[in-house]
Order: C-alpha cells, then structure tokens, then sequence
C-alpha cells in the first residue's frame, strides 16, 4: 500500500493506493461524521464491487444507502444529476452524511459536484474504479456536468475527504479504458516530469501487462505530480493549467466528434500530439522528440491522428472552452520533452498543427 | 450613503446602502477583473432598473450580456437556472465575466448559484431590489434552487464582491412584500438585538410609510447584524443557525401550502411566532413577550396564525429539513427576548405550539 498525501489549503487528505482496499473500511470510516453514507455508482461497475463495499461498511454499523446511475459520458448532465439528489432526498440524507463515488471519471465528477452543492456541501470520499480516475479526475477537487454547449461546464472545486485507489478494481477494466488512462499518464511525464517519461518508455510492456508493481508506482507518482500542482493552485489561475496539456484541441475533438464517440484520453491523446506538433511549428521540439511522443502513445493504445473535423470547426469549439481569457485560447504547448508552459498560438500555427495532425 | 463591509476569511466585501446608486457605477466597474458582465434579471424587475443600470454600464465602456427570467418562486428551479447557462454560453462569456444579480432573493439566489458552478466560479455582484433581499439574502453568501422535493436543498455558499442595496428601487415594491421583508427584519431583533427590537417598537410608523431614513438606518443595523453573525461562522457550523429562527416552521408552511402561496417572509412571520410559542411553553419567555411579538408583526403587516396543515404534516414537512441531524430536527428558541439559541423540542412541546398558533 503506498500512500500521497494531497496538502490542500484547507482540507489535506489521502490517497491510498493498493490491492483489495475495498475490503478494509476502517479508512473510511475514519472519516465519516455520522455513520451513515450514500454510495453513488454505475450500472457497470455496481454489479461488480458495490456488494462487497456495501457488506463491508454495513459490518462496521454504517447504514448505508445506494444510487445506481447508467453509464456512459452523455449521461454526465443535469437530468442524471438529479436522480443522485431524488436518491439522497428520499432517503433523507442530512448535511453530515457522506457521498462515496465508486467508478470512473463520470461518476467521480458527477457525484462530486452533487456532494458539492447537495444542501450546500456534504463531506465526500472517492473510490476510482479506472485508471484514468486514479491517476487523475481523483486528484485535484474538479468536479463537473456536461451542458450541451459545453463539457464540464457546469461545476464546482471540492475536496474529497479521501481517495481510494483499489488496484483489484482495475482488473475488469477494459483495455480501451485502460489505454485511454494511459494518455492522462503520459501527460505527466510531458508536461514536467521527463524522468517519468523515460520511465513509461523503459516499462510500457510491464505496464500494459497491468503488472501490479508497476501500476502502484505509475499512479503513485501521477498522484504525487498532480497534488504537487494542485497544492501550489487549487482554483487554476495559473500552473494547474498546465494539466491542460492536449486538452484543448482534445475538447474539440470529443465535441466534433460528438461526445461518447471517443473516449477522453483518447481524444486528450491525439490532442497532445496536436500540442506537440504546434510546439514544434515553433521550433521548440524536434522531430526525434515528436516520434517519441508518439510512439509511447501508440505502444500504449491510443490515437496519433486526430480526426478530419476541418480546420474551421475545430477553431469554432477551441473558441468555447473554458481556457479562453478576453478571446484568446490558451494552450499548453511543450517548451521541450518534459517541459511545458502556458502560451497562445496564432491561427496559422493552430492550423499548421491541425494540417499535420489531422486524418485526410 | 452608509456602507457595511462583510469581513470574511477570504474575500471581505461592501455593502453599500444609499438612494439612486444604479446611475453611479464606478463601484460596479472597479470590482470587474474583465469589462464584462451578465445581469441576470426578471419580467418584473427588468422592465423597471435594467436600462438604467445597462446604460450606466455601457457609458463606462462595459460590454453588458443580459438575461430576463420569470418572476416567481416556483422558477427557483434547475430549469430556470438553466436558461441563465443557456445565456452565458451563448454568449460565450468567461471565467472573468462578472454575474451580476438585479431584483429580489429569487434572482440573488438563482445567480449567486449560477456564478458559484458556472466553469466552477465566476466573479458575483448582488443589487438586491427587494427589502427582503437587501436586509437578508444578499449578505452571507447562501445561494440556491430548490428541488420538487425541498427548498434550497441544492446550493452553495458563495460571496458576492459587493452588494449595492438602491433604495429607490424600494420605491416600486408592493406592500405586501414590504412586509414580507420586514419578518426578516424583526427576526434579528429578536435573535439578539433587544435594543433593535425596541427601534422598530417605535419606528414602526416612519418604517412602513418608508421614510427615508429610518429605512436606511434598518437596512445598516441588519446587514451589520447579519454580517457579524455570517463572518464569525461562514459555513453555518454553529451560531449561523440562529438566523433560521421562524424558518424551520416557516418553511414548511411554505411546502406545505404549495410554494407560492405564501411568500417566504410571512411563512417566518407565522414561525416565528410558532417558535416563540414553542419557548413560551418551555416557560422561557412571558405572556406580555409574545403579545410584543405578535403586535411588532402585525403591524408590518405580517401573518400571526400559521396555516391549518395538520400537526402529522407539520412534522413530516420538518423532517426533510436540512437542519435536521442524526434524525432530530434542530430549532431556533427564544431564551427570552432579544436572545435565541439553537435547542430541540419534544414533539408534545411541537404540538403544543402548532394548536396555540395555527388556525383552527
């Protein structure tokens, strides 16, 4: 079991990491203010761990109460929103009773953000049942439903009380999930962490292979990057934008593409190469750098060639994000391998990087 | 013009009370980290102060973004709330964009919540048109919808960078929601400001004829009330809760009646006297105090019999109270007059209270 600690201003708190968590709630339970909590999962991942969470937590006299919500990214809206808060009302949970999200980035971020503003804030644990929640939408207090002229635009920053981080929860991940967390990963070692990078290229066969040594320290240190950044700015007005990394050109392809078509990190994969290939329109990485970049990124499963949206669409949605600032779009661009910064691009190399990321 | 400062932990700010203050908005344009702003508004209230204020705006080079919602408590919803994203978004407003709230606690409330969970925060200024507003629900960050199945139930605690209370725009008010507004102010008389309590004895007269002064005078005491209570417990932990008194009655009047029916200010009128008969039953406050209770409400204009819902509705509409804990519902109770604390009551001392105050 390996342990970060994520010191927050407010609120520090743990993510433990480790085999078979599920089955030991004292972590749990250690945090909870009223012995009694409200279990929000998935129709995916229910069937396969919310009994065992649930007889665990019920041996340790917590009375617990379950919302069982569909799957799927498009259901990351206001309408499934609320069935979370038709489940916690019914039931009648009060204002000390705790919200445990067990699942993916969905759920985390869905039941965050009801955790967030059911009777203005209930305390909130998280159990990531994905790679790419382990490593990153468990970290970092971003919590978020879709509107439909925008993704995660509606939300809020709030804390868990804790993260678990089950390693046996991702052995029914299935590998395209499993790959589409990947790119999350491997955007840690872009943006300042080279020595992790060399790392990923050194052990992706092991990793891959979901070898249990190696998964315990690859999400041990994207814990450990991500609560470095986060700890130094919480509410991203600065260098927590960095996490961004491909995630501009990333919304545009899950929005063009119609969202649910691509998986995120698969559309955040694609999108760092984007990133990487205007970087290098400015002369700030080399083509060497630029094949590295993708071979990691193939070698672990994911896109290199974004899809052919037009350069115009693609320039419509950047226009949306949240990243825009007075008009302009911020990216994160690669200064070099592991190294990144916050800049703007002029149009032209935007479409410079889109002609060469692009499929015909 | 008189002025308040709200000292919060992170983000102390000014209320400022005074006549005409929509036509000076160098106050507005020095809050704005981006010449932007949405003023979010209703049917009633627009027609009346949104071309002054988007004129004034404008004239000091703002770029104004506007949105005009239905008027009434029964919009206080997710639908509702929706159109003022469908309007930011359309709009393409940002991060830095500036919310600002014009009209009643409606309004306040609905924007206050928008700004908290549009891209997870933007900045909020509160122009309060409603006595109501101004002595209440613009100070202490409490934002919030309701949910078919209670009030407020979903929300959040964010804090406007101003509040600029117009007392011009008192000038259009109808009396009953004068008076609804004067519950509240008589509330924090009675909470712990017994010298308060006896001001609005005597004043009463100058008050509900409006004079000038006198309301300026009342608007300060309340908001500096309020905001000594807010700044020493922000997150309502503790002593906060004493600002509920009348409110846990009062609101399932409201529920109980259908929301609506009664506006919010006369169902805490009506509780708080269900409230100071539930404290005179604990013999803690005399004969002589009650009848001072129920003459000051009276002549506001003010309900003094609560609604015949049935004392088994009673109790079921309080126990989906967010004030509930561990099951027993929390009450705010006069130790005598001009002092209240937080207690619980025995549902033979509730039913006590609920046949001396409600009608037959």
């Amino acid at each position: 079991m390996r342990n970060v600690q994520v010191e927050l201003a407010h609120a520090p708190y743990d993510i433990r990491i480790g085999r078979n968590l599920l089955d030991d709630v004292a972590a749990i339970v250690a945090q909870l203010p009223q012995k009694r909590v409200a279990i929000v999962s998935n129709e995916t991942v229910a069937p396969l761990y919310l009994p065992q969470l649930q007889a665990a937590l019920e041996a340790a006299d917590v009375q617990v109460h379950t919302v069982v919500l569909p799957d799927g990214e498009r259901f990351k809206n206001w309408e499934t929103l609320n069935l979370i808060f038709d489940g916690l009302l019914t039931a009648r949970c009060e204002r000390k009773t705790t919200l445990i999200a067990l699942g993916g980035g969905v759920i985390g971020d869905m039941t965050g953000f009801a955790a967030a503003v059911y009777q203005r804030g209930v305390p909130f644990i998280q159990i990531p049942t994905t790679l790419l929640a382990q490593v990153d939408s468990s970290v970092g207090g971003k919590t978020a439903i879709n509107h439909p002229l925008g993704k995660n635009m509606i939300g809020a920053f709030y804390q868990p009380r804790l993260v678990l981080a089950d390693l046996a929860t991702l052995d029914t991940l299935p590998a395209r999930e499993f790959s589409a967390g990947m790119a999350e990963v491997i955007k840690y070692g872009l943006i300042d962490d080279l020595a992790f990078f060399e790392w990923l290229e050194a052990n992706i066969d092991a990793v891959m292979a979901r070898d249990v040594d190696a998964l315990e320290y690859l999400i041990e240190r994207c814990c450990q990057n991500k609560a470095r950044v986060v700890a130094a700015d919480e509410h991203e007005h600065g260098q927590r934008a960095l996490l961004n990394l491909g995630h501009t050109f990333g919304h545009a392809i899950e929005a063009g593409l119609g969202y649910g078509v691509w998986l995120h990190g698969e559309a955040v994969a694609a999108g760092m190469v984007l990133a990487a290939l205007a970087s290098h329109a400015l002369g700030q990485i080399s083509d060497d750098d630029l094949a590295r970049i993708r071979a990691l990124l193939e070698k672990a499963g994911l896109p290199v060639v974004s899809p052919a949206l037009g350069e115009e669409r693609y320039l419509e949605l950047m226009s949306q994000d949240k990243k825009v600032d007075a008009g302009k779009i911020k990216f994160i661009l690669l200064e070099k391998l592991g190294q990144s910064y916050i800049g703007e691009l002029k149009t032209e190399t935007i479409k410079q990087a889109l002609a060469a990321g692009c499929a015909a």
